[in-house]
C-alpha cells in the first residue's frame, strides 16, 4: 500500500507543469526513500530526473517498491483541480491499476478524490554517475528564464560561455546577433539574487534553445537555478524543490557549432 | 414611454455577460413592477429567468407594459462601452423600434447614447409554479464555479448528491473519475462563505456539465449561489442580484445515468 | 560614429510598440539635434512623425547626419529583450551596415548587445508646415483610446465634432448608432485629467476608426493626447514623450460622409 501526504500540495502541481510538455508518459517510482521519476523527452534528446525525498512528506508510507505509469497530461488535469493551499495525498492499493489523488482544503470543508488509470510503460533506468564539471553557474531562475526566452526570439541555439568574470549567452539568427553577459555577483541583499560562478576551466557549449526554454517551465519551483557544464557531458539544469528534492534536466551539447543551423 | 435609471450600471453589464452565451435573442419585458426576461437557450434545453424589480432603479418609469426584442450579443457590445462606475439609463419611446442605452460617467463629464434596433421575437411566457424541493444547497458561487470547471476537465456530466452532511459532485470520463464533497459549514466568519444544506430527503441527480458551466457565468453577480433539487423537477440555479432581483437557470436532470454517455 | 544613451530605455520600447503595427520598415534619421523618424503607414494613408531631441539623452554623439533603415518588427523584437529599468544605448559605426542596441541593467550585472542588420529604404521626407487649426482638443489619452475602441465595436468610421462645450464622437453600424460627448472640464484635481477645447470655429470631420485605434497604441507614452482638427488639413493626433519629443500621427479626413461606407 502507498500513501504519501504532501502538505504543500502546490509543489506537485508545479512539478507536473514543469515536465508535462517535455514528457508524455512516465513511470513514477516509489520506494521507502522517496518518490522519483526518470524519463527521456518524447524525441529522446533530453532527460528529466525528479526526486521528492520521503522526509519532505508529512506522512509517507510505501510498503514495497512500486512503479506507476502515468500519462502526465491527464495527471496534470487532475492536479489542476486542487486548490493552491490544498493538502495532496497520493494513494494506491497493492496490485491496483489506479492511483488516487486526494485534495483536502485547508478548512477540511472540501475533500476531493480523483482516481486515474495507470499505464504499463517500458522504461529503463539510467545510472547517472556523479561527475566533475568544468563550470557550475548558480543564478536567479527568473533571469535564466528571461534570457532563454529573449534569445529564442532571435535564434535557435544558445552558446553558453563561462569565464571567471561571469557567463555569456549568445545566439545568432536571420535578424542579427545577441550577446548577454551576466556578471558574477555575490554581494547582493538577498542570497537568491546572487550569480555565482565556480570554474575549473573556461567552457563554451552550444545548446538548442527549444529545450532550454522547456526546462525553464520549472522556474516556479525555485528562485535559483544551477547550470553545470562540461565539454564531455550533458549540461545539467537543476531546480531545487524546497527541502525535499530537485528536478534535473540533462541535455547534450551540439557537437559542432554549425553556422547553417542558426541560419535556416 | 420607458425610462429606467440604474445607478450601479455595472450590474446590467454583468447580467448580459451571464446570459448572452446561452441565449441569442430574447424579449425583455417591462412593466410597472420590474424589468424581466424569460428565455430558452438556443438548443431549447435550459431556461433563464431574470428579474430586476422597479424598486432597485433610482428612477423607474414604464407607462405601459412593453416587450422589447433584443439581440443579446449586440446589447452586450453596447453595454461593454459603459464605464464600470457609469450610471446606465434604458430609454424607449412608445411605438419606437429602437432602444437607447445612456451611460453617464460619475463626474458627468462623459455622456454616451447608444441606440439599438429592436427585433420581433416570438416567445411564449411559461408559468413557473412555486415548488417544493427535496434539497436546497446554498454555497459560495466561486466554489460552485470552480467545481463545475474542474469536473468538466474530466467528464461530461455531473451527479449532484445531497445528504445531511453535505453535497457531493461526481463525474467520470476517459481518464478516470472524480468525487468532490463539500461539507455543510455554517460556522464561518463571513456569511457568504457558508455552505448550508436544507434537506427533506436525499437526492441524487445527473446534469450536463456544459450547461452548469454556462450558468456559472453569473458568478460575478453574487457571492453565493442557491441550487434547488428535486427528482421530479428541473434544478434551479439561482444568483441573487443585490437588492433588486435574481437570475435563475432551470435545467432538467438526465433521466438515466447512462454510463455510455460519459464514456464516448 | 553614433552613440545615443537613453537612461529611461523603456521609452524606446514604447515608441516601437506605438508604431510597429502601422509601419513595417522605416529610416531613423539621426542628426546633432535629435533622433527622428517620418514614415507613411504600409497602405500610404497615415503618416507618423517621431522626434526624440538630443537633450533627452544622457549621452548623445552623432558625428554626422545618418539615416538608418530598420525593420520595425525586428527592432521591436530586440528591444523587448531589454528590462523595463534598463539603460539603452544605440550604437553604429560610420559606414557600418548594422546597428547595435546595448541594454544595461540598473545594477550593471547584466549587459546585452543586440546587433541588427540595417536595410536600404527609399523614402522622401515631407515638409510638414506649421498650420492653424479650427479646433484643438487635449484630453486624457486613456479616455480617447477607450472611445476609439468602443466605437469600433459598433461602426467603421468616427465623426469628431467640436463645439465650445466639448467634443462629440459618433459612429453608426449595422447594430445601431453611438454618440459619446466629452465635456470641456478644466477644474480637475490632476491636470492630466482635464479636457480642454480650444476652438476658432466649429468643426465636424470623419475618420477611419481602424487608423485611430492604431494611433492609440501610443497611449502608454503619455497621459494626454492632443487632437488638432481643421477641415482642410489632416488631423494631427499627438502624444508628447516626457521632456524629449513627441509622436504625431496624421490622417486625412474622409471627404464625404458616405452613409454606405458605415453600412456594409
Amino acid at each position: 500500500m502507498l500513501e504519501l501526504r504532501l502538505v504543500q500540495g502546490s509543489l506537485l502541481k508545479k512539478v507536473l507543469e514543469a515536465i508535462k510538455d517535455l514528457v508524455n508518459d512516465a513511470n513514477f517510482d516509489c520506494s521507502s526513500t522517496g518518490f522519483s521519476l526518470q524519463a527521456m523527452d518524447s524525441s529522446h534528446v533530453a532527460l528529466v530526473a525528479l526526486l521528492l525525498r520521503s522526509e519532505g512528506f508529512e506522512h509517507y508510507r510505501c510498503d514495497r517498491n512500486i512503479s506507476m505509469g502515468m500519462n502526465l497530461n491527464n495527471m496534470s488535469k487532475m492536479l489542476k483541480c486542487s486548490g493552491n493551499d490544498d493538502i495532496i495525498t497520493i494513494k494506491a492499493d497493492d496490485g491496483s491499476d489506479t492511483v488516487t489523488f486526494m485534495f483536502e482544503s485547508p478548512t477540511q470543508d472540501k475533500i476531493s478524490d480523483f482516481e486515474m488509470k495507470l499505464m504499463d510503460i517500458d522504461s529503463e533506468h539510467l545510472g547517472i554517475p556523479e561527475a566533475e564539471y568544468h563550470a557550475i553557474v548558480r543564478m536567479p531562475s527568473a533571469e535564466f528564464a528571461k534570457i532563454c526566452k529573449d534569445l529564442a526570439s532571435i535564434g535557435d541555439t544558445v552558446v553558453i560561455s563561462v569565464t571567471k568574470e561571469g557567463v555569456k549567452f549568445s545566439t545568432r539568427g536571420d535578424i542579427g546577433t545577441a550577446n548577454i553577459v551576466v556578471r558574477q555577483n555575490t554581494t547582493v541583499d538577498k542570497p537568491e539574487e546572487a550569480t555565482i560562478v565556480e570554474m575549473n576551466e573556461p567552457v563554451s557549449l552550444t545548446f538548442a534553445l527549444r529545450y532550454m526554454n522547456s526546462f525553464t517551465k520549472a522556474t516556479p519551483l525555485s528562485n535559483t537555478v544551477t547550470i553545470s557544464l562540461s565539454s564531455e557531458l550533458p549540461v545539467v539544469v537543476e531546480y531545487k524543490i524546497a527541502e525535499m528534492g530537485y528536478i534535473r534536466f540533462y541535455l547534450a551539447p551540439k557537437i559542432e557549432e554549425d553556422e547553417d543551423e542558426t541560419k535556416p
